[in-house]
């Protein structure tokens, strides 16, 4: 009977203001103040958040992760048990696959992002696929399903938060089963006291709270991988799956903000401008930098890769201020051939919008 | 010439979604996911946070805090310096003074609260009250200044975010320099390396990143205390200053979420209906709890004052749920008097509106 009073999901109109609904998540959830960009690894508290439903309370002593389904020898492990396996320390950016998403006309009702749903951590903890050897992976299985403790309804299907993750990609050496983030215990928005982490993969790979990891022998056709996150235009289309981050850059806003419209104020004269870039699916080769409104770029200088494949990278480049208005972009390259689009990529859902920012400065005359 | 740039305060008429500039802030700022009111202590990360301007980079080993003005003996302090001062730690919950504001008609254009702008954290710091006595306090000081290493534009005016705080309000035992939150260094976003706590008060007078108090002999008239943070129908009346928090009291949230509405969904059968409770002027003496949207009224228990004045009170009711859709209500007295309005608190700031918070219920029929 619940499931009738959840609403459909919704398109808002050109220009429409945000909903309230809009805004109870946006209040809730966060994203990385710009100006945390300076930092290679997100301060606790200011990694992007997004909950689907609430945030569990989960016991450390009587948790237990069951690992099970198409497997030979099903596996329970409480934290210890994964602990003393072996450890393993990950430098990773997270982005949400609905960042983006609010510049969006028509706008798709979900969490609101601008261009902030980001963040970059250390994530500690062992490796999944020598324990999916252990359970031994029947004959068959093209699944891994990872569930969560987080509950929930969602466009009318009561669920746990639930993921599919492709055999091949859960067997990848990276793929881990975190427990602490930045050298202290997981805190209980980001999955305490065990998550996934898919290197290079949207968010929504990232399974919080775990409690159970189940091999299946047909496609997972639960709701977050068959109908909330594909790449679609409509409810019709079945869609493309969303998978791994696509590239972006964004800068650190430079001089200093207005309170309400957080456009930016600057002396004249030389100015670093710096940010991060970052891609799932390559290394970034390149970033260019706008002053000009996208009218012309140059190319920004990209520091050394020395926090692994899986870190944003941070480029740079002087620009001597000129008094007057300025529109500063930046747009990255990887070694895929992907770039960043000048214009918004549209989807039903609102996922993988990696339009270049666009960022107002007003250097003063003197 | 920034001035000019700066937009005017606007007010948005009835039933108008939010705009660009308030989402902007919502993106960056946070509140408190509400099923978290289940902790006493909000963990890191989920505390409230409203920073005006951008979170500044301070660097502990070069930072000073300058005491100065209206002073006989000027002093400055390193880190070093006051840690090595009387060590106090008080848990304290602190809320925004905006908390409140989106649910305004017409809503004030500023970061747009709902009602989940509040944590409580155990702060530890040193008293500043010998701090100021060593300084000697020169006669005729009426209020002490504290200026944040924060700057920007707010409605047209460039500043660092200053505070004035009244004498006698300073020299109040009770306020502290704090280092910490929660045992830890402040994190960033909540005023590394040193802030201003002054339990009771909303979050506006608990200046972050502190780099100097000043006593001064004339009441202090910059922008924060004299035209953002009053009470006042229009900007031609003087209005008066936001000082200490009111009552209020927030329901964790029954059963489990539709991911947007945020409706809840329930069982049928006992519940417990659970909260906390707080006030800035007097110790909360009772929290009322409604199940039929305020037609009827039940007393809450209120659990004992364990961990201080300062700290939220929980509370808690059996309720046995009945099939049906309901909407719950908690409202909070103190022993001021004080209690929550059914109806909001209007003023052209939206401030200090501690309208009872409404939560739907849907509870199934098995």
């Amino acid at each position: 009977m619940f499931a009738q009073h959840s609403k459909p999901a919704l398109l808002h109109p050109p220009g429409a203001g945000l909903s309230m609904d809009e805004l109870q998540l946006a209040a809730r959830n966060h994203g990385l103040p710009l100006e945390m960009l300076r930092d290679e690894v997100t301060p606790p508290g200011l990694h992007y958040l997004l909950v689907h439903f609430d945030i569990p309370h989960v016991d450390a002593r009587s948790w237990r992760l069951r690992i099970d389904g198409a497997v030979a020898r099903p596996i329970t492990l409480d934290l210890d048990d994964l602990r003393q396996r072996e450890r393993k320390t990950t430098r990773v950016t997270v982005e949400c696959a609905g960042n983006g998403r609010a510049r969006l006309d028509p706008r798709p009702e979900s969490q609101p992002w601008l261009v902030e749903a980001v963040g970059t951590a250390d994530w500690t903890g062992t490796p999944l696929a020598p324990i999916l050897r252990d359970a031994g992976i029947d004959e068959g299985v093209v699944d891994i399903v990872f569930t969560g403790a987080d509950h929930g309804i969602e466009r009318g299907i009561e669920q746990h938060y639930q993921r599919g993750l492709g055999l091949n990609d859960a067997l990848n050496d990276e793929v881990l089963l975190a427990y602490e983030m930045n050298g202290a215990p997981l805190p209980p928005q980001h999955g305490f006291p065990v998550r996934l982490v898919v290197p290079g993969w949207y968010g929504m790979a990232h399974v919080k709270w775990l409690t159970r990891i189940d091999a299946v022998t047909e496609a997972f056709d639960g709701y977050q991988n068959a109908i909330a996150y594909r790449l679609r235009n409509n409810v019709t289309e079945p869609g493309i799956p969303v998978t791994r981050i696509e590239p972006r850059a964004l800068l650190v806003p430079p001089g200093f903000p207005d309170f309400m419209s957080r456009r930016r104020f600057l002396r004249p004269g030389p100015t670093t401008v710096e940010g991060r870039a970052w891609s799932g699916w390559a290394p970034v080769t390149a970033v260019d930098v706008s002053t000009d409104a996208g009218a012309s770029w140059s190319a920004a200088m990209l520091d050394g890769d020395d926090h692994g494949r899986w870190a944003w990278s941070r480029f740079s480049m002087q620009w001597d201020a000129p008094p007057g208005e300025h529109e500063l972009c930046a747009r990255a390259h990887d070694a895929s051939g992907r770039v960043q689009d000048s214009q918004p990529r549209w989807s039903i859902g609102g996922f993988a919008n990696n339009e270049v920012q666009r960022m107002a400065v007003l250097v003063a005359d003197h």
